[in-house]
């Protein structure tokens, strides 16, 4: 999985029948410090997860492994909002 | 998911048998700001994708998860039209 | 999917048993603009193309999705030959 | 698979039903030296590592077949303890 | 697949249970040229591979697509040794 944080949504009317009703979130991959990383990602959210969120997010048939997303065309699902994580003695980030 | 533009087509006649049918399109991923990044993928269309759309693509195992490419050798799907994002409190893109 | 090209064949007598009898292409990815880019990839050939002949490939589950693949340790295949594609306006590539 | 260090620990309590109970260690891969390489990992235990030990994790589909990570979200695990390591004379690593 | 290269072994004797018995080898990724390129991989044997032997390795669920590999936790497999390749005119290696 990989850490990320929620920073905008997407809206997307005409898509494939099996994803209606799902929230599609715009995350950025976060490095061990906190810092945003890499390309932003569409991800689906099994967890009402709000803007400005720090989350973890898992890819690839992995991404279908909710009960939102299960047998939908989804290769990235938000599934868990993230209350601290620690690095050595360091807590770099704690809700 | 990805954001991605759809930028061409490709023509195959000669193929795989279970892939007969599908429209390969050619997309371009684009980054939050909906700048072009990265390299073409070419991606089976489920939705009716037209030239210079902007569209989610699905990739691996996920971009299988759609009536038009259920068990066929596919590996990226276009599996939604964009009708906007946003990052923050800023619209980033609106067809 | 990805453009790519023939450039090659790979021989090898010693092998997972379920793999016996099928051909096996070095294929370079293409870019949109018909130029090779990134590395070299090993690819299953599922439609018999030939040297120098311009494909597309499947990756990771998908590469299996076809009668010669199916169930065999294979994450890359060849499974379509291009006659042309365009970008834009502009034809790319034309057999 | 890919060697690694545990470097840290991920703790959330609003998370996808199905990965409750689930240990999450933030990872660092190592290349062949020993020396940490790319961006950290948030992967899920399965042998009960440690902070520092040096292990394996395995990512994708196949991060799902352990016991604990089985039919979950779950796109990364660490599926052995290493021991030791060696490139060819050399010993690389031992515990 | 990706030509590789076997240039070690990894020991682990604490480890998922499904793992017990496969041989675990440190293998380079090569390019058309034979040249090593990129990171090392820790693959599991299919084929009885010794060091220093050229190899095809595959990647994800493929990975688990052979007699030992089936339903583990294993990312990447060694699933044939490599007689010879060629490029274009050209021989880049012969056993």
């Amino acid at each position: 999985m990989q850490l990320a944080r929620v920073v905008g949504t997407v809206v997307a009317t005409r898509k494939e029948a099996s994803i209606q009703g799902l929230k599609l979130l715009v995350v950025r991959p976060l490095d061990e410090e906190g810092r945003e990383t890499g390309n932003a990602i569409v991800s689906a959210d099994a967890v009402g997860a709000g803007p400005d969120e720090v989350v973890l997010i898992a890819a690839g048939s992995s991404a279908r492994q909710t009960e939102v997303t299960d047998k939908r065309p989804v290769d990235s699902v938000v599934m868990a909002i993230v209350d601290s994580w620690s690095v050595g003695e360091s807590t770099k980030y704690k809700k």
